[in-house]
């Protein structure tokens, strides 16, 4: 199954010309997740390689889509992207619910904003909110209830959502299990509450040993698919074969980590959900030498980054978020002081004797995310 | 004074790469006002030349903003430039209250977007509302007063807004008059309630006629300055002198007008208004030959917003809120079905025998509005 990750934006505090407000999108076959959806998201996705042909038929394909944290530079994209979608929604496409995930008060937002434009979708929506604990930002960044509980009714086309709570164990949110992966979140510090998100995809079997089976006589047929399904078989000579002595080891699942706006992570959980990461998105807002003026504002620079991934034992570190004072390295004149190249190295040198690699991202960067080999 | 109108969007349901969502600024010497902010707004207004210098300089000058209706691609921009406006603001800069003004449930979706994300401004901001009569849309248009009325507090940066009702006499909202210009609202029939804008400067006296205050023996000095200002002097001889008698014809003030979205006019008001407008800008959403279809959407097409400057008698007709399949001209291929200009040769057939110019608005086009000749 293949699987990408594609920036859409990849600024900080506001969209500019040069880098749009937060915005990424996870693909694998038949899948597309959008992570955070600051304003002009959706312009970005129409630039984008992702619009396959015509206009927006990418962004009709969007069934979840995951909020870390209320800022608008992270938030303002939402209500517009969906009006979008449901202006280019095909005829022929089933309007299956689009899944929305992100802080209490993400609910209230987006009803207000739907109800007040007068927004009619041509599909159903449901928001889940994680629930913050208290310490994930400063006292003056928690919403007061009042401001977060709406006393409308639903949106015409809003489906009850869920209310989600940390788990004490795990110390994450469980966001949903389904066909091929698992979806948590984690806390994060910051301003206001905001979260971090891990996809896990399942171990797959290994291949089978076809060497090995046809030493034993079978050929390939429903037998095969019995031992791949992990069942035992008895051949007709009555020798009983376990499907761990024809399969190679499984092929471990990948994982696909991307936070949000933080100055550290809050407790255990992100750090065991983020534990061997293929990649791990991270905000670098501003440079090492900024770093007071960063953790001030709730933010991190490349090395603060890099330690998140060395503690992680991540593959692949790719810094996002930047100050708008860092352009894109296309755009980016000899004679500025601010080189985002300058906070790549940062990171590197933090992470000198790992494993681990580091990437920039910029609008509309593709990574493609392969399939492991068995362990 | 220099004035002039620059179009950051003119795309209609949402902002696509090569057409903004709806943006039009009028500036004059010291004033920057905004007539809608669809989507994307603050990214237009850093790519065109308002843009002076330093990024968003323009934007912090911004002190007025004005919301024809509701729908999102007028409207779901105003969070992002108030806080990027904010976060641009110059130390040096007077923190001026921003005065916005709009149809009612402004003023509950502006505080709920703020509130929720968290947002401080550096400067105070008020919401005017206006009041819709109850025949401005159909009735599924109409926002129950649920929905309008926030039980919240206000936004810390908040003050107290007007609420605006229809007058009678005039059948146009007064939104205010000051130093230059008296600015009105009238009614507009589509999907929602809709407004359009009246900018009407004042006239300004004449020049005085220098070659007769010679004649009676004036020189340059303070009196010059008296008769200018309308006053009756008394020369050394004992001559009176009038105004009037030494001033030129007054110049009479310039009128610009700037249609919401609507397939009408509702009442009088508007057409009173608008009359002899040195520009009126109005929606073209789709062509003549789909007229059943725009009207059935609460739009226009180019003779029916040709038949508005016919019964104005205006100077110029500028057209804006294409529909998305209208290609700029300058992206336009000869293969494509949908052209642009053909919009224009439609409104200038139907225009035809009168003295009316048609315009057709591009992103970033900026057309001067000169000083008028005395009467």
């Amino acid at each position: 199954m293949s699987m990408d990750l594609t920036f859409l934006g990849t600024g900080s505090a506001y969209p500019s010309p040069h880098r749009g407000a937060s915005a990424v999108v996870l693909r694998t076959e038949g899948e597309c997740w959008l992570f955070d959806c600051g304003e002009g998201t959706q312009t970005q996705l129409m630039k984008s390689q992702l619009k396959a042909g015509k206009q927006n038929k990418s962004a009709g394909k969007i069934n979840k889509i995951f909020i870390s944290h209320l800022h608008g530079d992270h938030l303002f994209g939402l209500p517009g992207l969906l009006c979008t979608v449901s202006l280019n929604y095909s005829p022929t496409q089933p309007p299956n619910c689009v899944d929305i995930y992100g802080p209490v008060g993400l609910r209230h937002f987006l009803r207000v904003a739907l109800e007040l434009s007068g927004s009619q979708l041509v599909f159903p929506y449901a928001v889940h909110e994680l629930e913050p604990t208290g310490d994930q930002c400063p006292p003056e960044g928690l919403l007061s209830p009042t401001v977060t509980q709406s006393s409308e009714s639903l949106h015409p086309q809003e489906r009850p959502g869920r209310t989600i709570c940390l788990e004490g164990e795990s110390d994450c949110y469980l966001l949903f299990e389904e066909k091929h992966f698992t979806v948590k979140a984690f806390r994060l510090f910051h301003r206001i509450p905001s979260f971090g998100f891990c996809v896990q995809e399942y171990d797959r079997p290994g291949r089978l040993n076809t060497h090995l089976l046809k030493e034993l006589g079978l050929t390939p047929g429903p037998l095969y698919g019995q031992l791949k399904n992990g069942e035992t078989i008895t051949l007709e000579n009555g020798q009983v074969v376990k499907p761990s002595e024809v399969l190679e080891p499984a092929i471990p699942g990948r994982k696909v980590c991307i936070f949000g706006d933080c100055s550290s992570l809050l407790g255990e959980g992100g750090l065991k959900a983020c534990r061997g990461a293929d990649i791990l998105v991270h905000e670098a807002t501003l440079a090492d030498g900024f770093q007071e003026r960063a953790v001030e504002h709730g933010h991190s620079t490349p090395s603060m980054a890099a330690a998140v991934a060395r503690s992680c034992e991540v593959r692949r570190l790719v810094l996002y978020h930047f100050s708008q004072r860092y352009k894109p390295v296309s755009l980016q004149k000899d004679s500025e002081e601010d080189d985002v190249l300058e906070l790549q190295r940062q990171a590197e040198d933090a992470l000198k004797g790992t494993a681990t690699e580091v990437s920039l991202a910029e609008d509309f960067l593709t990574l493609p995310i392969p399939i492991k080999r068995s362990n």
